[in-house]
């Protein structure tokens, strides 16, 4: 009997749902103790696709939603008109307890809007964050956050972003005792502009934290810090010239290179919401089979590992 | 009788002053009507390799500067305590006009503080601004700025860096009728932090500019608009981030590639000084030959098309 329920937005993506019953087969077919996957969409869209890719019965819930929430509908409304949409249902789910985890590549303000609405952030933390996951030249993997969701911060918000995405870092992508780094303009303390320079003294203090100091944007693919905390402007533009290094590898014909395809995005395993009491994971919407895959093994290990309790633990005392 | 004297500081950079020689040779090796360089410097140290590297009399004033201010001096203090100063001098043959224009490699801080100081900031302009050139996927080049002057900017200094940068693309990049974006976490209006928030309806109708609406990461390489606004801090990390692409190609031994290339500081002719009433550009530390070649090459036309004078002009009918 698996131990886990994972629900999973069949509609969401531009390549839904093929490429996520696809995505939901490799991940199965990889993993022995595989959780149960509740398929969330239209069910004369999803059965057959399901029966031919031969998902096995013992692993799939279809769950039937008429509804879909486009990719251009503004989101808060969407959510409020469409309760039996994919992403709506999803967040039931998920807020019911009937799942563990809810990932979606569908709309992504409406996945961060029920996020906020459907689960509670955890008691202490201010605002929760999203987080991407940084290819560096050496091999290594780091973390950068926030990436959109908050695009003005303060400086005690940087300073929880800098615990969630350690405790991140240790838990899910396995980084012993990770270094915590300030996006800034120069190396010394006192550089940047006033966010920046009042953040800097509170990481510094944080003895929660292992804080390094400031990583400069010419450091930021090199192994200066396992985790880099800015504001969610700064951040949303850097992951997506970030992502554009691939469109130029394409470009140069170098899209198979080692180092360049470490920037596709179906690597990265969708965006985890942190900071929220149930594990949510936002999906880009061109993802592919292996992006699903990825995000499923993503969220499975946050139920795994009981990631968002660690959370409540470590703000609680915190506080 | 040559017509512009452009002076320029033989000791700042790491490979000073061999290569700011070797870049005064390559300029007037390729110029019948180059101009006059008014080289600032330890004259015993410069003499032997300027008569190594044949520099045409005609073209050559060596100015004695018995001191140096080094990369780690703090910039405020360095320039009242060294008079003698390369920089110190070399802002002194500015303010008085005799150089039309004044280029280091050295302290980048010393040089900011120095042209604050030493230059008049053009009446109606604010803030001044550095900007940097962009290289584009599709061949051509952009200009994104500003790139670290204004760590924290309001909404009218974008405004006035949009125009700024439009007249610099105008007259020195010569693209016509540039289009200018606003970079952004997303493409619609009311996107964005509140600082891209309240600038985007004054990039709006701002009827000196053709503004073409936001800018995401992603597009940043790709031929969106023509010049890219943004606060300091924003625009500094993407700076430094756009020359480590060049890193991650040496990694990965494509140095050579001729779009990453483009990515090689040297190209950039150095980070011109915008909004004040003479050009003064600052070289990256570590210039080379072409990167001072470069920056004799911007610093002239920005003479020669007396840009300032545009500014000027462009700014008093503003106001």
């Amino acid at each position: 009997m698996p131990r886990m329920n994972i629900a999973i937005d069949m509609m969401g993506g531009d390549f839904a749902p093929l490429e996520v019953v696809k995505g939901i087969q490799r991940y199965i077919s990889r993993n022995e103790d595989a959780a149960v996957l509740f398929c969330i969409g239209d069910e004369e869209a999803i059965k057959p696709l399901i029966a031919e890719y031969n998902l096995p019965a013992a692993h799939i819930r279809i769950i039937h939603a008429p509804e879909v929430i486009g990719y251009h509908e503004p989101p808060t409304r969407a959510l409020k008109e469409k309760k039996h949409s994919s992403i709506s249902i999803g967040f039931h789910l998920l807020a019911s307890g009937k799942a563990d985890a809810f990932i979606s590549a569908g709309n992504t303000g409406a996945m961060l809007v029920g996020t906020m609405y459907s689960i509670k952030t955890i008691e202490g933390i201010s605002r929760p964050t999203i987080a991407t996951i940084i290819p560096k030249l050496n091999g290594k993997t780091g973390l950068l956050l926030d990436v959109g969701l908050n695009a003005d911060c303060k400086p005690e918000q940087l300073n929880q972003f800098a615990l969630l995405g350690s405790l991140y870092a240790r838990h899910i992508l396995n980084i012993e005792d990770p270094r915590v780094g300030l996006l800034n303009v120069g190396e010394e303390e006192g550089k940047g502009n006033i966010l920046a320079q009042t953040t800097y003294p509170l990481l510094k203090e944080n003895s929660s934290i292992n804080f390094t100091g400031n990583v400069e944007g010419r450091d930021f693919l090199q192994d200066k810090a396992d985790v880099i905390v800015c504001d969610g402007f700064t951040g949303n533009i850097i992951l997506k010239m970030a992502e554009s290094i691939y469109d130029i590898a394409i470009a140069r014909n170098l899209e198979n290179d080692e180092y360049f395809h470490r920037f596709h995005y179906e690597n990265y395993g969708g965006t985890p919401v942190l900071g929220v009491s149930k594990p949510v994971i936002i999906g880009h919407g061109i993802s592919n089979d292996k992006a699903f895959m990825n995000m499923i093994l993503v969220a499975e290990k946050m139920i795994a590992t009981d990631f968002c309790e660690t959370l409540k633990q470590a703000f609680h005392s915190e506080n």
